[in-house]
């Protein structure tokens, strides 16, 4: 082996580990989302705090990751797709401890929730943290995989998401206009509706991010599109 | 000049030529926030249609940046600072396409809010809309002055703007317990709260990455703070 394969092979490597780290924090981030709802869910105050508390993992997996992400620039001078890739790998990394921070934003309006008592059995807010976390998972795998159709897949259900989003909003109003009591507490769950909405905005930019490495061409900011 | 001294001065002109164009960008952002703002408060309907059709200006920047942050890191393989500087320019981009969201998330919240008669005078949404703004601007100036004390001086202010949109929030409250009338209109202007609040976020985000550049040292994260 000369040297050139030599350091393209550890290039290779590092990469591959740098993909492997970012689906670990993607996990955990994952993780942390399903805990915060379900939190809220069982109205379990240590399961709170125990949310609020866990954000330091995901912050040093940030910090280690765009470390990562630095000495591959640096060190192999990338071109072309893996280029991307480490762009893409600086994004995401971004984008996952967002979804850490909207973790605790969800944990906290659960600790001012559970001061009320119970606006309504909560049905459609756990059904949008469910597809919340799988687009993010399925985005995270479409990332290490280089899968444009599963990338794709992700983008589509973002309307499913936002039509619950409308949903949890208009059944909330009616509680809301109607029982001046339940004013505080539903407003918590819109938020709560909002930072899930939120989740999966961070699995769309993820999944554009990898139809731009793969198909080396720009989705972002299709005609029209505000989003 | 030597082949070196010349493409080393032609990087620097390019390094300096996305700089300018990020401060082009952040100008736009910034004013369409201002903009959607105000379309609130004269519950200017075309104004408001205004900021949310303009939304393609900033992610035709988004796009040119983008690429502008690609070329420079394929062409010229920078090292340390230089390379620092523009990974924290792809993260800036990032965040000032965002910044334009919000302004379009401001305007439609507005555009809601203007079919119900006023809650109330608004005074402290401008005024947050002010101090988020000037975050902006000035974690601008810093990224392209490389001034660690300016930005620093951002991240100070994020407690401020944290501390005004809790006083909207009880504010509201208030106003949505006594007159259920007021209850969905006050939901929108406690969304509008949250939006400033998030471009504020992304100002403290482009200040830490200032930070970061200057002092290579990586002052995200600070010990407890989950934020």
């Amino acid at each position: 082996m000369t040297i050139d394969e030599r350091a393209r092979r550890h290039f290779a490597e590092e990469l591959d580990q740098l993909k492997h780290r970012l689906l670990t924090m993607g996990g955990l981030a994952e993780e942390r989302v399903r805990l915060a709802v379900r939190s809220l869910v069982e109205r379990d105050p240590s399961m709170m705090a125990q949310v609020i508390a866990g954000d330091a993992d995901i912050n040093q997996f940030h910090v280690e990751i765009d470390d990562r992400c630095f000495k591959l620039l640096a060190l192999h001078q990338p071109m072309a797709g893996d280029l991307r890739s480490i762009v893409a790998a600086v994004k995401i990394n971004s984008d996952l401890e967002r979804v850490g921070d909207l973790a605790v934003n969800i944990a906290e309006a659960a600790q001012r929730y559970v001061t009320h008592p119970p606006v309504k059995p909560l049905v459609d807010i756990p059904r949008m943290a469910d597809l919340a976390q799988t687009m993010l998972h399925d985005a995270l795998d479409a990332f290490v995989a280089n899968n444009v159709a599963s990338a794709q897949s992700v983008l589509d259900r973002d309307d499913m998401l936002d039509e619950l989003k409308n949903q949890v909003f208009r059944e909330l109003l009616t509680y809301m206009l109607g029982e001046p009591r339940t004013v505080e507490p539903g407003i918590d769950l819109i938020l709560v509706s909002r930072h899930l909405e939120r989740v999966g905005d961070h699995a769309t930019n993820i999944a554009e991010d990898v139809i731009f490495i793969v198909a080396a061409r720009d989705v972002r900011h299709h005609a029209g599109d505000a989003s």
